[in-house]
């Protein structure tokens, strides 16, 4: 990034700006690399270049501000370090749209339909929804390979990056098990289960399948590459799980009830989906049973009318368990702020990650 | 590796066996990885356990062999080296069987189907084929992330690893990119391609999909993970892209005619999958306007029946197809033969690269 005004982050915005940066010359090398290939590979990276050009860049922030907050000084490598995980977040969400048949992506046909799209406009040979999965999941590996790549040659010295290694790689092969664990739920029985059982098994797929993922890990990836001792790292630990949680959870009530000018999906997609969350689990506690009859021929129908999504979004509300969601969210933050609180770590660190409690909490998309 | 007697390789068997010992240490340490997310897990590491158990481990003994011919020592780390590139091609296979809907791996059921399977005798919601399609997904990007990180932590001096990295970067883009291009071409308009058009095609995707990741990259990274001149390099390049394409041009001819108790694929399955191979063009170019329709009413017919996988054969052979297909063979490994003859590199290391020509290019399977 030389040559260019690289100013110290302060906060999110401006590490945003930087992580574009990275991104786009990391995109611009990669098309090099496949340019022997011919120019067809276009319409395979120009879904990638899309999906790397969105999102909140949480992922980047935890990693760069846990460095920063253990003490290590702004730099190149750092930001190109915490980039990898926004890469690592795109092939994560490429192929869940693959495994989930999701339509959308922010608000975008998702990379699989486009790809199809182009399958079927052009009138190529074979089945359009094939050769959009398949290219959806090959995009997917090479964001896989380029976190990798971004990460080995962030440019961080040899020893921090073999320290921050380990995590880094749990990271990846729990997130692929979280994902599989989510997988699994939405299709082994629920119906007999009692309601601490199914609220157990929801929050350990939000533990695996994104608190992990998308804070403690890049969190840790950060602090523990400029070297924390073992007290911090498990108050790190801590903050990272009870904030990942919160924002899976506060995530769950926005697949139910977001604004889909906000968050980039249609209204109630979880609803239609038949996604088991905390949400539902709660929901079902207190349902009387004709309820019970009411959600069981609607949970799960794609062709939800807006009526019908609107019948089961008053359904969460007056069993009390948005409530009882929302306080989880509180609890969560309280934990994380708890955690933070008796650190001594970097003040400006410190701050930031202060600042991403409300963030990650309080959003809207 | 300590503790075990760790002969040092005198040629492919004896480093067959050591590569086996590094992939079931690093599984168990992945299973453990996975282990706080409960023990459902195994189904998911079952067929990739599987899937590492089998295989010619070529492509670990090209960069094995690359090492030790560019004067590196016998070590722990080139090994684990090496042993990446097999979880690297576990991954393409994991991702290849879902594009492409295999039934089979190596006389095995896919990872797919086996997990299909086990959704449907279980009895679980949903689609078995959408989960059996969901896990493959997960398994293969498990492969991907493990390629990396074995790459990483295999122990090479770090100096080594990363003289070694560009090509091992290279190598995962490029592969991608190379099952793009085949899916492309298997869809994209041939039927007004001339002979030679189609033979490029068939060529560029060879080229990338199998030559490169198969044989050159892996033996590239072992060389220059060592380091070796700029001639040298070339000409290993020059040698494994060769030979690389003379083993994929064998394949072509086994998906035909390969028997299916060697091959552990149906026989002629690359007539019923409809691969638009060197073989197939070359047959096209000296068919009769009868042998034409003929082909057209078979080619791609995934219900072929014994005689009419026969028909196909018989017009590959008197086309004279066949022997075009041998002749090129006969001309890569030759080609190969000529780059490594006149490098003086260790004599162990050339001898099992002279010795792997004939394998790739004489084998039945």
């Amino acid at each position: 990034m030389e040559g260019r005004p690289v100013p110290q982050p302060q906060g999110l915005d401006d590490l945003r700006v930087l992580v574009q940066q990275v991104l786009d010359e990391q995109q611009r090398r990669h098309r090099e690399d496949l340019a022997p290939l011919g120019p067809q590979m276009a319409s395979l990276t120009a879904p990638i270049d899309d999906l790397l050009r969105g999102g909140k860049r949480l992922r980047a922030a935890f990693c760069y501000w846990g460095y920063r907050a253990a003490g290590g000084p702004h730099g190149e490598g750092i930001v190109r370090l915490a980039t990898a995980m926004e890469v690592f977040q795109a092939a994560a969400l490429l192929h869940d749209d693959v495994m989930d048949r999701s339509d959308t992506r922010r608000g975008m046909p998702s990379a699989h339909r486009r790809l199809g799209g182009l399958h079927a406009s052009e009138g190529w040979d074979g089945d359009s929804e094939r050769f959009g999965d398949a290219g959806a999941i090959l995009a997917g590996d090479l964001c896989l390979n380029w976190t990798d790549e971004l990460f080995a040659t962030s440019g961080l010295p040899s020893e921090e990056l073999a320290r921050g290694r380990r995590t880094f790689d749990l990271m990846r092969t729990q997130l692929m098990g979280g994902q599989y664990l989510d997988v699994l739920e939405s299709v082994r029985p629920w119906e007999q289960l009692d309601t601490s059982e199914r609220v157990d098994r929801a929050r350990t797929v939000i533990r695996f399948k994104s608190a992990k993922y998308t804070i403690e890990q890049p969190l840790l990836i950060g602090a523990q590459s400029r070297g924390v001792d073992p007290q911090t790292d498990a108050a790190l630990s801590a903050y990272g799980l009870a904030l990942g949680e919160a924002f899976q959870l506060r995530d769950d009530l926005l697949g139910v009830f977001g604004d889909p000018a906000q968050t980039g999906k249609p209204a109630g997609d979880d609803l239609r989906e038949g996604k088991r969350t905390v949400l539902v689990a709660l929901a079902l506690d207190r349902s009387t049973a004709a309820d019970l009859d009411r959600f069981n021929t609607l949970f799960g129908r794609e062709d939800l009318t807006g009526a019908e999504v609107d019948w089961l979004r008053d359904w969460c509300v007056r069993t009390g368990a948005v409530e009882r969601v929302e306080q989880l969210i509180d609890e969560g933050a309280g934990r994380a702020r708890a955690a933070l609180d008796p650190l001594r770590l970097d003040p400006d660190g410190t701050r930031v990650l202060g600042e991403l409690i409300e963030v990650c909490v309080a959003r809207s998309a």
